[in-house]
């Protein structure tokens, strides 16, 4: 079972700043080989849900690691089983609508 | 690692009522002998991060099985290192203060 | 346009116990006169889609005042015209999908 | 107050295709002359706390129009009071990190 996911990790009592910790979590996302995307409110996975899981696990670990008492992550899980589809052909689907409806 | 989550799996396309797919994931959760509490807008599962990740995999396997053919959950992973605090703990601390500053 | 929602503040830059934070955003749920339960990752809060919004705008706006630097939340919406259903409607159509299966 | 928000509206009981759906709500947050980027699995919105829930707000009745009897979004609304900063500088500081690492 194929995995897309959008992953937010909040780390907390390390004060305001957490972008060390996220930059931690993207080099663990980095290693694990899987393709990501970043924006500006979490990361998008996507994978074998097994896999995409073991990732999410050491993000936590990992910011434990680095000091962080207690975290609270978001998580969005797509699965589907009616045809493959990946993050790319997510976006493409629905930029290729509306860039039909905006041509002359 | 122990985890209190906040699960809400949305099937799509098998028409505008969902109840049947809830209700046979909280017939996952039940089954895992894991601590949860169902609200109106998802569960709170308590336990070894292995074990309730293992249970959120049961309910996508089991929606789809149900002839879902996409899935889209929403997950909240709570962590600590510094204390232990169960589901309950956390909103007796909350009632605590509400009943003491309500007191006479 | 009626409206469920499910809402979690979490204050960042306050060290990490939240639940004081948490405590006033149950006040300003409660001073609202909106139907709401709390559970142990969040509040489920219902009514008119333009009274739920305005609370969760107050719930930031005290918990910065409370000196919150930062906060991020998240907030599920659900949003229906096919009929009216309320939170308590929701738990007892799967309650009693769960209670049929299970009598004798 | 100024606000990030991550958007991702999911119509229920409209089939498993939900691109013309999502692709009405680019039009509506385009239209609101607001900031914002999409990606595989929500869009970012930035602005003032009113204007960007009010596109949310719009983007609900979109798509019930549209013909969706049921709707459920996922939104995540950061504040801060500390410091201003947009979409683009959160990302920014991140890949600021991550890039000084992998520097020779």
């Amino acid at each position: 079972m194929k995995v897309i996911v959008d992953l937010c990790v909040v780390p907390m009592g390390v004060g305001v700043s957490v972008s060390p910790h996220v930059a931690a979590c993207q080099e663990v996302i980095e290693a694990s080989g899987l393709e990501y995307r970043m924006h500006a409110y979490g990361t998008n996975v996507e994978g074998p849900w097994d896999e995409v899981m073991a990732v999410v696990k050491r993000c936590h670990e990992r910011v434990h690691q680095m000091g962080a008492p207690r975290i609270t992550s978001t998580l969005k899980l797509g699965t589907r089983t009616d045809r493959e589809q990946g993050m790319d052909d997510k976006v493409a689907s629905v930029e290729a609508l509306l860039g039909s409806r905006s041509s002359p």
